[in-house]
């Protein structure tokens, strides 16, 4: 091996952070929390990016920018927002630094002190509907759709890489509309559009559903979410979608005249999803020699590491595939020919395992004798040697085939730790043993949910849109339940 | 006229600024000298973003993301960089707010008080330094290729939109090379990419040049520019490449091994353009209608707007150009069929204009009944009714003709604009009467280039690559001088 992981087994928690900086992802950086998203981790970021952007746009919505200083008084005018938000939060006072009269370096300037703070914006909303108060006059300004791309800061107290830093990267939509229906549909398609980029682009299975009221984003009536396994069998939210109702048009007066000329304030969705998703997509598949990336994701798709002897030998050897590499970017796949002389194959070839390379070619004299290529497959790690002629059908069908065997992998994973549990002492025992996703009965109450969080860490992740109305005893306190809800440990 | 603009004649800067808000490319925020970028001037910055990603990846470059926040202390690392940038920025000096014990919303909270400041990246040298130095051990890991995109901010006391914000987006290159040959490439490439970028793209004749000592950027050795000239004949520096020697490299004891075994300083470049680009194009090309986009930047290249009269005419119209904008759209191009009955036709030419579309099509009775089509193009407001059959092999050689007429004009009017001049009190008279670009002989003295901008408001703007060897004298002080420099005010 190239660079030694802990294996999963071993310490998964160690497994993970391994991974994210041997494989070149990213690493902590000299600020408290944050992190530095190495050029590997942000071509992953990036194709996610473009997909995502690529799905907005097909829905329908738009880009936009807006500062990344809140006013702090902003965050005062929706109460619940307050709470959830303006907390902990990096706060800038002044706007000048000045040389340290003693010559120690540089001191804030206590001349420039602000009047007013602001805020590095933890989310957007207040800030942006004090900006759509100056858009909407008229249900004909209706509905805004925009996204933003940006970067947000949160002071957490413990960080992880991309599970959880002071600073992330994400997209955060945020919509307006003349009609509650609408809003809700609204918060009901991007929900939906992330479980779609789950699955059939990070080949992760997920499960939406609402929040329960506890877990809601702070100021909205109703948070959808969708929900991931890790190989751990913890959860992951890698998403969520919020229904406003009316709270932050009320908090920054936005109204609009109807079609029949009243006022009536503005109905509000927002969305998002973060480089946590970097998180979800590594721990979802990767294994004990390194990322196994679904191949739609991959930065690179297939490498091709030559086995030769002398110049001459390397030089043949290119030769001999400089046609198949034309064929494969011609097709839309990715390809490296890894001609450097300072390290050898097989050390490639472990380093190719640990970032994820889905497909790895390798040709050597024999090969080359005899028209053939080695084809190796990262997610099976699997090995044959085929005729060189027509080779890229093959790869173009392995790459697909890879991208669905992911998924259904995952999805074995996950389906087998899916446990219906009707009884509180067989739950708080299975968390301990088996661990993974709970179908429960619960009362409801945001006591029992606490009493649950409390003795086990269990919370609860959703109640599922598919879970089907079944009468049953609450877990905990045996009160009537009319639906399982989802629970499990999470990131 | 939809929206009234402000002449340019009548007062340029009104001009800009009307044009800008009512175009929707941008207002002001909430938040002191920072702007909303709106979606219509966000899709122009987005489609800038992809071509230069673009050519930032063909010449090698990968993307990374570093931090927002940077401790205080690193900015007093390199001396010069400290006086250029961290004076006037914002700093963070808490890390959570709490309910004000009288009630009213929220406060700093003084028990969160961070032990160190953190400074919002107003560039990110020091930030970057600091993390090479764990990349870089050996010539084996050289060079670095990076990019970020990335906001910024720089608290600026006079703020414009797009042109100065305390906020703005940009890019940012940060390179590390083994000599200092590669390094001074490495700049001069980029700033070729840029001023290829700015022609080819933005239709915009720029200037290439070195900076003067006292215009360098703070901790460079040499910048280099590129320097448009927008239509009021000032000049606007619309992107610099630095090669910024070993200084990072000692400030941050970023050190590697030789191929024979010393031990020697890294060379650095810096390079960067931003959303002040976005000022440029707009001023470089606009007229009193509003704006006027080189095609291939422009979001909506085509637009169809039908002139009907009641449903059923409508859906006519809309039948027969459907090919049409299915053949243009599989060309690349982008279109959009205007069917809002909510404005008339006149307003949405006017609307169209003022947005800057390149093509506008318009259909009516007549058209359908002689299968034909009007044909407009944006920047020299004429039109013309062609046969519909065919008419996309047109609008593709006219959207290319206009991207080379808007450029082809914008040098015109550059090159009428520059002049020669050998005396100073011509020169004095000649910036306020004619405007534009002077090539003068300087002496090559701060204390020269101080005086010139104190006497005129103008400023040496760069020693043009292109300024050919010419014995001369200094136009202020009559002392030698060995070619001349490129003099003008600017933005």
């Amino acid at each position: 091996m190239a660079k030694y992981l802990t294996s999963r087994a071993e310490n998964y928690s160690q497994w993970y952070n391994d991974l994210v900086v041997k494989a070149g992802l990213a690493e902590g950086a000299a600020v408290r929390g944050c992190m530095v998203i190495k050029p590997y981790g942000y071509a992953i970021w990036e194709k996610m990016q473009q997909q995502l952007d690529k799905m907005f746009k097909e829905t329908g919505h738009v880009n936009a920018y807006f500062p990344l200083l809140i006013p702090k008084s902003f965050f005062s005018k929706e109460a619940d927002h307050v709470e959830g938000f303006a907390k902990e939060c990096a706060v800038v006072t002044h706007y000048r630094l000045k040389n340290d009269p003693d010559g120690n370096g540089v001191v804030v300037d206590p001349e420039a002190k602000l009047e007013e703070e602001y805020i590095i914006r933890p989310t957007s909303e207040t800030i942006i509907w004090n900006t759509y108060k100056g858009w909407i006059q008229s249900y004909r300004d209706l509905p805004i759709l925009c996204n933003q791309w940006a970067n947000v800061v949160r002071w957490e107290m413990r960080t992880r890489m991309f599970l959880r830093t002071a600073e992330f990267l994400w997209q955060e939509g945020h919509t307006a509309h003349a009609t509650k229906e609408e809003a809700l549909e609204e918060a009901n398609k991007m929900v939906r559009v992330y479980a779609e980029f789950a699955e059939k682009w990070m080949a992760m299975p997920v499960i939406m559903g609402h929040k329960s009221e506890t877990e809601r984003f702070a100021g909205a009536l109703d948070t959808l979410t969708i929900e991931a396994m890790m190989q751990d069998g913890k959860a992951l939210q890698a998403g969520t979608s919020h229904f406003l109702g009316q709270n932050f048009a009320k908090a920054f007066d936005v109204m609009f005249a109807t079609k029949e000329g009243k006022q009536e304030y503005v109905w509000a969705t927002s969305w998002g999803v973060s480089t946590r998703l970097m998180g979800a997509l590594i721990m979802a598949h990767s294994d004990d020699n390194g990322l196994v990336l679904p191949p739609k994701l991959a930065p690179l798709q297939v490498v091709i590491v030559p086995i030769y002897k002398g110049v001459e030998g390397l030089e043949r050897i290119r030769e001999t595939v400089k046609p198949l590499m034309e064929t494969l970017r011609r097709m839309g796949i990715t390809v490296k020919f890894d001609d450097r002389d300072t390290q050898k194959p097989g050390w490639k070839f472990a380093d190719y395992e640990l970032k994820g390379v889905p497909v790895r070619l390798a040709m050597g004299e024999r090969d080359l004798a005899n028209g053939t290529v080695e084809v190796a497959r990262r997610d099976t790690l699997t090995k044959e040697t085929l005729p060189l002629a027509g080779v890229e059908q093959h790869i173009e069908k392995l790459l697909e085939e890879m991208q669905e065997n992911i998924y259904k992998l995952a999805l074995e994973r996950r389906n087998k730790l899916i446990t219906k549990v009707d009884s509180y002492d067989e739950f708080k025992e299975l968390i301990e043993t088996k661990g993974g996703f709970f179908l429960c009965h619960w009362d409801g109450t945001p006591e029992t949910e606490a009493r649950i969080k409390e003795e086990t860490k269990a919370t609860i992740r959703c109640i599922p849109f598919d879970s089907p109305e079944e009468e049953g005893k609450c877990m905990v306190t045996g009160r009537p339940s009319h639906r399982r809800v989802l629970i499990a440990r999470a990131y």
